[in-house]
């Protein structure tokens, strides 16, 4: 298999992407081969100052980058030699099996969503995040922000692709799926959640466990935890904004330091044809090693495929 | 002026009620008589036990009690002689200014709405939570989960509403409100907040700093931060839930001692015609104390009255 990166992407691409690079390379189960996307003077000099090993990588080259702040739609259709749209033109047409970038998260929805487009049967894909948990464990909120109004039939779907992905990815067997939820009882919340609660519990390929509340999101109660975008990505960053706080106090807990998001390895949307997977704009070597390693095992356990199937 | 006590309500109701009774009584500053509601010989009998000083107080009888778990309408309707139920009469006929309860919280808005109503013109009473700040100070959120489908008049009159709060209870001069959202610019968010946004936009009555994210919640950037009840409510819960964690995890932090929500004054259901003030279930004698000179405060400083003003 073979897996695009963009290495202009992110506050600190080029240099950070090429250090994910080696680690990935160098980490034991790696097996894809990589197409680095950018500006190949810079990355080649980069390799060659890392003392990057030949034969699993090729740079293709891309003269233009998206910026951070650039719109995403405009920017997609206006810049068609950037990293962003020849990784997502690879992907279509086959020269890639999953993409990888940490770049302008818009643009990266975008050509998801456009150039790659919904698995058939999904109404909406959704991106997720890895929610540490005070037991060690992790679990899953999703969506975390790409679908800010939902309806129940989609978070219906959310708790499969969750559930789908916290099995295969995360390595959670019979992911018990929580709709999160303002009380306990069924019955309870708002208009969203009451409709959405008994479309779970009809739902047989799902473990629906019932409602979980604000208090049960950092516990092991629930393995995935369903929600719309805009409460998962209220809290979401609520969470990551803990990281910062007990660094700042210098708490020094291991669990707390489990909240800096830049460990982890992006998010895939979930739901698109092929794998792709975004990553933080703050993203350093090691969140590029995690992303790659995602889109791997994305790739090599058909993620998408079972989620297909399950959603007919 | 006179403040109604439900002493029967709470987990530890009523030996922590009378103990807060007397913290109250010996505080400096408490200038109300108050109005003990309950089992008359139970909470005689702790009175004496714990050498509380008459001639602020009197003891008023009531021979049923509403239980934590009882069904809010059918319970305050059925148990008019529960001390729930006496309380509203009491602040209903005049005979107290203020009620406070750690009791059902779904018969307390019952009551609130039914028997006390809304302030002529609020769409929504709502209640509110305050949020501790990094930085030592002390936000607040509205809605907390009163309303969990709201329409953006609501959530403006909230924003009104949570600034007299702020300004007059917690202090804080001009205080700045923010729009909870998943992300900064204007034009972001669920359709709920793009159509909150302009009304808070045009709004005289408050200080509107825009949008705020979840990463602002616990830091210094605005002091009220409005949202409907189901994103108020899970971030409550999740932040309630980082006390029990950093105890468990012995972090032994000032900031994360002060998620223990235990100590707070209860919260006032803001927009109803008269202050009626709800405790944890969970509270003590320090909770029942906070709550009384809560309920003290909004009656001395006319917070409901000058909320009627603003919201014509």
């Amino acid at each position: 298999m073979t897996i695009a990166i963009d290495m202009m992407g992110g506050d600190f691409a080029p240099a950070e992407a090429v250090k994910g690079v080696l680690q990935y390379l160098s980490q034991e189960g790696s097996s894809a081969n990589l197409a680095l996307v950018g500006d190949e003077s810079a990355i080649s000099l980069l390799l060659k100052e890392h003392n990057v090993p030949g034969g699993r990588f090729q740079v293709i080259h891309a003269d233009q980058v998206i910026g951070m702040h650039e719109h995403p739609t405009k920017a997609l259709k206006e810049k068609q030699r950037s990293s962003i749209a020849i990784g997502f033109h690879l992907l279509a047409s086959g020269k890639a099996d999953a993409f990888v970038s940490a770049g302008n998260t818009g643009a990266m929805l975008v050509g998801a969503l456009f150039i790659i487009k919904a698995v058939e049967g999904v109404l909406r894909p959704t991106i997720s995040s890895v929610m540490p948990k005070e037991n060690g464990g992790a679990g899953l909120v999703v969506d975390v922000g790409l679908n800010a109004d939902c309806k129940p039939e989609q978070l219906n779907q959310f708790a499969v692709m969750g559930s789908v992905y916290a099995q295969l990815i995360l390595g959670i067997d019979n992911p018990r799926i929580g709709l999160i939820n303002v009380g306990e009882e069924e019955g309870k919340g708002n208009i969203l959640a009451q409709a959405t609660y008994p479309l779970l519990k009809a739902n047989s390929n799902i473990n629906f466990i019932g409602n979980i509340e604000g208090r049960d999101i950092l516990t092991d109660k629930a393995d995935v935890m369903v929600c719309e975008g805009f409460t998962g990505n209220v809290l979401l960053k609520l969470v990551e904004s803990l990281y910062e706080i007990s660094d700042k106090r210098r708490i020094n807990d291991e669990y707390f330091e489990r909240f800096n998001f830049e460990n982890y390895g992006g998010t895939p949307i979930l739901g698109v044809a092929k794998p792709v997977v975004i990553g933080h704009g703050i993203s350093k070597a090691k969140a590029f090693k995690n992303m790659i390693l995602v889109a791997q095992k994305m790739h090599e356990k058909n993620v998408l495929g079972i989620m297909k199937e399950k959603l007919q």
